[in-house]
């Protein structure tokens, strides 16, 4: 039986042992749900001993537990860092779940529960190929490290404290990360550029009190229609943001990369299907594969004032509220762009409403160069494990402990990621198709069993 | 004993009724104080048959009972309907009372609870003063006709549907009713306008799902962002509706009406310091009284759509609401507006987004000539309660069954108001101010009896 098979025969084992991870429901935004998540750090903790890893540990910090394990058996080998999260995103809205968000359902070939994609079982097709390897050779053939945090959906601070303070402890050859999506169905991907994200909310309070429109209406200041004027003026007529210098340090594609870019079988079928709406907006002058990846946003995320229940109420809200987020890329400086961002807000803002403006979290854009021996060694990898030759794309979401690893420690970061687009990551009905799960436990298996030759 | 000098020996007499009547918790809106509402509505028969009222029926309805009373023993004289309602808004957030809702108390001259200002403290004012009319002079001069709904605060179904199907019955020479307010303190008022009310509510559907505002960002309608951009459009720079015929139908006020609205003893001071806000906005060339209650108003009322909770969340949401109403002056036709309103929101929206659009209720806008007979005895009687010269005043509220007596019958309504703006109705530690209650049974008594010479 050689490595492939072996995992072949272990399918039904591993989905089960997916499953009751994804069982937990370890919300990190939600204080509620704090106890689920340390259940799941000790989860993975076990797992991770199961998997043969002597050294484990459950650290804590000032939120949410890290996971550290390693195994150092492989003298003048390779040392590779993994890194991944066992936090999910909130649920909710709970009623668009065709079965229930925590209790994991697979239909159609597709497992369906939050974190299937994002990230809990790309984090456990890791586990299960240090397990198959260990099972088949005795041991990994390389040095790991592994790190899996419990704040990935919300910023990530206690990950990058420990990180600061135990740099000799988690040195490396390479990171490697799963935590993002193939290019399509049948099409292993290896990603080499993310975008950074900056997060902010502001609450403007207009009237010190709730005021009945009838008495007060046409002659105070509603800070609703301020909050909507405001995100009014925050794009142009291109959709380009109309933030002063917000362009200023972005890079120009290369005429090369480009081409290699809208010459990727990326479907526009697939993506307008996916996303379901009767047109698409976006920044003038520019592919969609180059808005998605390339270039900078500004999106709302949330946004809430006044009266939400059945039927009417006719008050004039006192506050307006709105969650807010640009997407960044090379090489705009992300405590820059908050700064200029917030200046222009408070420009525009009306004297009458007061605003309290946050920056929730900042992280930095990242590309990298695509050329390295181990980028090689994935693509090779992942031709093992799903047949198919693999690609070089780009992503629009944001990893920032990507950027913030390759800062510090200088090595090349590798994004082997077994999602798809339209699996609903941070959406309801999450899920992840059965043929990627195991195709990236025998390519990820494949993958560092090749590394012990770098 | 004059007719003053019998109410104000009753003083004490007519507070601890009145307390008795605020004591019980006869909140329409709340199916577990059904039994209370019934309650109160036996209290108002009761009270109706110790002021003399012969004839006094309890009926029953789909929700909340009619309470209605006649006493027609003048003929040749004038028949006057008096309206109010027992029902009263919820109490919550209870923890801001500083004493409890349905326990009256007196504090600096005011008398708290629910339903002092509205409207239970107004309608006793006429009950108090049918009991001591009859008391002085044997009877009351005119002939009355008295209707109290319990379903004033939950939208008026059923009284309407009364109306309707008993127009002969109800018939009278004039409308009075005690439900809006004084300018301000120490000045009694005759309220001759009224703001109708047209509220909708909008769906904005973007993508068919939650979408990961990373992986999606830059490149999809983002009905948040949309929804903003339309409602910053929905004002010109002068803070005038830019809906096309919106203004049609609006009445120019004539030189004459629009100095005498300036030169009321309005205080800015005390309207700046209710609101609470830094600044003021509102339709440029009108003052702040003309934008109150003389102009139109679109007011949002709600918005909301994303992600609201804690932290972050980076979803480019599928959907985004809005709840928001417009004000309207005569001759502005509700149903019109309505229309213009969708046919305009439909045109500045992109086919990116699907709408749904609802109107939920419309109102017309009323305005009395002020110079009839009967608002000059009303004006009268003010000064003979309050020792004043009374003021006639618009508001910029919505009384919709004034305006629907008022095209029914096309017969003088006359709006006496005993309440405060700044008395907190619809909110906790609502009161009324003791001598405005005292006042009012003198005027009203005054009035009445002025009304055998109309």
């Amino acid at each position: 039986m050689n490595l492939a098979e072996r995992i072949d025969a272990q399918r039904d084992q591993h989905l089960a042992e997916l499953c009751e991870f994804l069982r937990i429901p370890s919300v990190s935004a939600k204080s509620e749900h704090k106890p689920d998540v340390e259940r799941a750090a000790r989860w993975v903790a076990d797992n991770l001993a199961k998997a043969g890893f002597k050294s484990v540990e459950i650290i804590p910090t000032g939120l949410h537990p890290l996971v550290y394990a390693e195994s150092l058996e492989a003298p003048g080998k390779p040392t590779i860092l993994f890194y991944g999260h066992y936090d999910v995103q909130p649920a909710e809205p709970l009623d668009l779940w065709t079965t229930p968000a925590f209790e994991p359902t697979v239909r159609d070939g597709n497992l369906f529960a939050r974190g299937t994609a994002d990230d809990k079982g790309q984090v456990h097709i890791h586990l299960k190929a240090f397990e198959s390897l260990r099972a088949m050779n005795g041991g990994l053939g390389i040095n790991v490290k592994v790190l899996i945090e419990g704040e990935e959906e919300v910023g990530s601070v206690s990950l990058w404290d420990y990180v600061q303070k135990n740099r000799e402890k988690l040195k490396a050859d390479a990171l490697v990360v799963s935590d993002t999506s193939m290019l399509a169905k049948g099409v292993p991907s290896i990603t080499y550029g993310l975008r950074g994200l900056n997060y902010y909310q502001i609450e403007l309070t207009g009237p010190v009190r709730d005021l009945h429109s009838g008495v007060y209406g046409g002659a105070v200041p509603n800070p609703l229609t301020i909050l909507s004027e405001l995100f009014a003026k925050l794009h142009d007529k291109n959709f380009r943001i109309a933030i002063p210098g917000f362009y200023d340090g972005v890079v120009k594609l290369s005429a090369a990369e480009r081409k290699a870019l809208n010459s990727l079988p990326w479907k526009k079928k697939d993506f307008e299907r996916a996303v379901g709406a009767a047109g698409y907006d976006g920044e003038k002058g520019f592919s969609t594969v180059e808005r998605l990846w390339t270039r900078p946003t500004l999106e709302i995320n949330g946004m809430w004032g006044g009266y939400q229940g059945e039927g009417a109420k006719t008050v004039i809200p006192s506050k307006a509220h709105a969650k807010f987020s640009t997407r960044l890329v090379p090489h705009q400086d992300p405590h820059k762009i908050a700064k200029l961002v917030e200046k222009h807000v408070r420009k525009l803002l009306p004297k009458s409403v007061h605003c309290k403006f946050e920056v929730l979290s900042t992280g930095k854009p990242w590309s990298a160069s695509f050329q390295a021996p181990i980028f090689k060694k994935a693509q090779s990898a992942l031709e093992k494990g799903f047949g198919k030759r693999a690609v070089f794309i780009r992503e629009g979401g944001s990893i920032p402990f990507v950027t913030q690893m390759h800062d510090t420690f200088q090595v090349p970061c590798v994004l082997i990621g077994f999602g798809l687009p339209d699996e609903n990551a941070h959406a309801p009905d999450e899920h992840i198709a059965l043929e990627n799960y195991f195709g990236g436990i025998k390519s990820i298996a494949h993958f560092y069993a090749d590394l012990a030759t770098l």
